[in-house]
């Protein structure tokens, strides 16, 4: 695997611009993987991040049994593998084999690493009380991993039913902003 | 005013994407902005967002208190702007006059609109459970606002420590994601 530990510190840089992520569960008889964009961090230390997962996903009764799972971070490469997670159900087949995703095993959680993705945030999930309400589920990031030898990647943003923003230049200002 | 409504059902459009967003609230005294990046979309109709607000920013106890607030969204040509309010308090100052900011009267909250912003949503704070344990505010939106002369405005996407992603090239796809 080219990915190499990345500091926890770090975390809310991968996911403060606000990519589409392919968030990976497994339960007892294979991983699976599914698409969500409705994620934010709310907290630096530890890395807390609140996530949206609808309950008539299939990844919703995984995640809600297993309380783990890995949020991964895809490159435009990756564009139609994550359009084809998004428009389908692992109820229904294996998203992995379907769509030549490779999978690796993280150090702390049972869901898989997906060594497509450029990061992989291993999550364990630390309070389900707003789940019932909102679907809203808060993981705490245990382990990161992301490969180094990708400098600005470009990652995908989802603006709906199709259209994808791709992320572009970069700009360095003085900022406080942390 | 150049916006004009915006259905609330496309709404999820603009903060999917993770722009920084410019959050408006006002007191008695004055009225107040601040730039946060951790926003997440959490229903679409009607459309539910959560923001993560510190309690030790001066917007979080105003926001608690009167429980609107307005998320604008802001473009590359304001990222000065943006940054001048990540890095000052409105306890001290008045942002608006400071940044050169104009102020508009919203529709449905007492929070103002900013005219600079190509997007304006207006918001109410439905539930404050969380806010206790996490900061988080649960918005809905009310009334939206668009500038509908910009096609693909180049939004800021914040990565960390003065580091910023302006939003690049577009690329629509075939997909029964919403």
């Amino acid at each position: 695997m080219k990915k190499k530990a990345l500091p926890l510190s770090h975390v809310y840089r991968l996911l403060e611009p606000g990519p589409v992520v392919l968030l990976t569960t497994a339960d007892t008889k294979r991983p699976n993987v599914m698409a969500i964009s409705w994620h934010m961090m709310i907290d630096f230390k530890p890395p807390l991040v609140g996530c949206v997962v609808s309950n008539r996903d299939y990844t919703f009764g995984i995640l809600r049994k297993t309380k783990e799972c890995v949020i991964n971070i895809p490159t435009v490469e990756l564009i139609k593998q994550v359009i084809g997670c998004g428009n389908t159900s692992g109820r229904n087949i294996d998203k992995f084999r379907k769509f030549g995703l490779t999978s690796s095993a993280a150090s702390q959680v049972k869901a898989p690493l997906i060594d497509e993705c450029f990061a992989s945030l291993e999550c364990r999930v630390i309070d389900t009380g707003m789940v019932h309400k909102y679907n809203i589920f808060i993981l705490e990031v245990v382990k990161a991993w992301i490969d180094r030898s990708k400098k600005h990647p470009p990652t995908i943003h989802h603006c709906g039913r199709g259209n994808f923003m791709i992320s572009g230049r970069t700009i360095k200002l003085p900022s406080k902003m942390k």
